[in-house]
């Protein structure tokens, strides 16, 4: 089994690759260095970038977004946990891996040391994206829910894989990177909210890419990693799927299961504001005070998970219904100034915030909310969304992918931390990125996705 | 729960540790020291220290036995690879963890970058130590039997605690550390015999140092890592002993229950080789050839693991009782010379071990065997031993711990891979050891362990 992802991952050409899934590829990069570019100035890559700047072997790798550099093994780590920081980035549907940090991260800063082709990186960012979600596959929903954080576990084996093409290993050492991959996997979801998150994405990035490099030097692993008797598969879930591997490879891939997330909060408010703008494009002078009560119908998750009336950060504003819901209604908007600290201390969008009535609807889907206006005047406003931006069955589009890029690229640090002067030339790095398939050199995008 | 731990590691005090276990200590790193010694020119050290040594950011730290230098966080990993690679370091009895390797080695690599005595050093170790063995004793005999390398995935939180003591971390920094270690835990059984074992060896060392380094910058980590809904005992294991993180904490010592292996094999050969070794001191010029048959009566275990009459290389005869049992009656020792690939290739070795015939005790101890030699003659020649040297019925002494020290510094590439002329002063390094409570600099110890 591990045998035969190997091999795949060895021989597979980017002319067997179908056309959307190219084409996915170069969405999910976007998304990528959208949200790297986001995250690069939190405080807690802040903190990263000065410890690991401290073992720096060479400043051969941009950090995207920041001035400094550093090796390509810390560089992949920092950029991936930029990339993740802000849970902003993209998310595999069926296992909830964000594959994008872990996998590109990597790619990238390997680029700037070998010479590497747009199209070679785009066919290794497929087949690590493949490798990651497969394995992630395999060990769902026990996985996680058991608390290993699947992007950090699986991802390992993204970034593995991923490198190990990019140089060109035969299946034979693809097999051992996947083996010395399998000795790293790690990161737990009670990490989740803190700085510590980031140390487990960052290390898939990094020690998938280490990965790779030993087993270029014929560091050899075990035959079965993954599907052995004390392998990965076995340890990481009760009765794992050991078909979700090899099942379909070549035919299905998983970046057609993949999304962007149109807003940065949980993934269960999209609905809810989505709905909310609605409302406001409707009647954007509409005066908030003559509204009584607003109710938000959903399923019984979306209260569980968002419940949450009296956030004091950004960060946390992430995940409250009352917040999104009354940033949203009074903005017209919900990017990241909406979720920064600014936003939450505005008294006017509590006093609108604390006006929310959730009704659960346990038959609906969670892609689907309804948000109702009860205005003093007894008349109802109701705006129903059935499947969220972001979701599946309504993907964020291009222009909205270069939108979010441009957005996030924009340096208002509205998440805290300190920007240096950033500045990013989106349409440019836009471009480098949809033509990525015909660069000669992959590492010329990283010369733009730094801070000048 | 953490915070218990976290303040015990950062607030006990030299004088707290009873002079046993002290004691105790200095006899895990003479341990140390004689098996990195003795894995230092390994070829996955070989090559591990070329990828790793791409990756340096300084020469600041000494790899043990080799005249290379790395920075401190690639030293703390050659070098617990190193230490561990022959798995002839020390083991824990409850958990199996063989603490020494992950807990020392970033320790005297910090000791060569910062102000510490070898007080301080100790004192970091024990803790390093007692938190690793704790955590490995609320999550066996699960964790290990599921299929994690529990001495990686347990010590990477002593390498962490054992550097947040060294610098002084205090006791809210140091569950940070424990939550910056929480986000790294891997290492799979399914890599034990492999290159990739090393990996998470090197990376439990060279993690917990980064996770300390971390946390004194201020990056945080979860207030439980340890005993959260998602913490680490509850994702390794389905029924964690939460009370053995703090139980008796201050008054029981995880170093009393750790062993050290008189012979660089399965621990279930010890007394097998005890006994082999007392038949060949009996009578050292009996002929082997007039042995019909080799009675070997011990637990069911030891058949079903050490059942190997053909092996083909040292590493494999570590594990076959055909080939201990040959060696250890025909030259009466069972260094690293006797399982080495020339050794294995010896034919009248091989000849005498397909005299083997193993019975089985189901009520026996595994600490327990006989070897009876059946002369053509008739006559039977028993050797019973009730419990092997190294178990902790029948410890190492420190003058037993001494020679293994002196055998493993001699440089005679019994295992493989290159030596590049070390020449260690050890009747110096093994002072220095002893007195190492009283050195107002660590880090000289390091100048003895290197390769001149």
């Amino acid at each position: 089994m591990t045998d035969t992802l190997a091999r795949f991952v060895a021989r597979t050409q980017w002319a067997d690759v179908p056309a959307d899934v190219r084409h996915e590829a170069k969405r999910a990069l976007v998304n990528y260095f959208a949200v790297a570019l986001a995250g690069a100035h939190d405080p807690t890559i802040d903190k990263a970038v000065k410890v690991y700047g401290g073992f720096a072997a060479r400043e051969e790798a941009t950090l995207v977004g920041r001035c400094e550099r550093n090796d390509m093994l810390n560089a992949a780590a920092l950029n991936a946990m930029s990339a993740n920081v802000f849970d902003f980035d993209d998310t595999h549907l069926p296992t909830i891996i964000h594959p994008g940090a872990p996998v590109a991260a990597p790619l990238f800063a390997l680029a700037q040391t070998i010479a590497l082709s747009g199209e070679a990186l785009l066919l290794a960012f497929v087949l690590g994206v493949e490798a990651a979600c497969r394995i992630g596959n395999a060990v769902s929903p026990e996985h996680y829910q058991r608390g290993w954080h699947i992007t950090s576990t699986c991802g390992v084996f993204g970034a593995a894989a991923a490198a190990a093409r990019a140089i060109a290993l035969n299946a034979r050492e693809t097999a051992w990177a996947l083996g010395n991959a399998s000795a790293q996997t790690g990161g737990l979801v009670e990490t989740l909210g803190t700085m510590s998150k980031s140390i487990g994405v960052g290390n898939a990035a990094r020690n998938g890419l280490l990965a790779a490099l030993l087993a270029q030097e014929g560091f050899s692993g075990p035959l079965a990693p993954l599907e052995g008797e004390r392998g990965f598969l076995r340890c990481a879930a009760a009765r794992p799927d050991f078909d979700a591997i090899t099942e379909g490879l070549g035919r299905d891939w998983a970046l057609r299961a993949n999304t962007y997330k149109p807003y940065p909060c949980g993934v269960v408010l999209n609905p809810v504001i989505d709905a909310c703008l609605a409302l406001h494009g409707a009647s954007p002078k509409a005066n908030l005070d003559a509204v009584e009560t607003i109710e938000l119908r959903g399923h019984p998750l979306l209260r569980e998970r968002t419940d949450r009336p009296d956030v004091q950060s950004g960060r946390a504003s992430q995940v409250s219904a009352q917040h999104a819901v009354a940033v949203a209604l009074a903005r017209g908007r919900a990017g990241l100034a909406e979720f920064s600290d600014a936003a939450v201390a505005e008294p006017a969008l509590r006093a609108i915030g604390r006006r929310l009535r959730f009704i659960d609807e346990p038959a609906w889907s969670v892609e689907s909310a309804e948000v109702t206006l009860v205005l003093r005047s007894g008349e109802r406003i109701s705006q129903y969304v059935q499947a969220a931006r972001g979701s599946l069955a309504a993907p964020l589009d291009d222009a909205a992918l270069e939108a979010k890029l441009r957005e996030l690229a924009g340096g208002h640090g509205a998440f805290g931390g300190t920007r240096d002067g950033a500045r990013i030339d989106v349409e440019a790095l836009l471009s480098q990125l949809w033509a990525l398939d015909s660069a000669p050199d992959a590492a010329a995008v990283m010369q733009l996705a730094r801070a000048a």
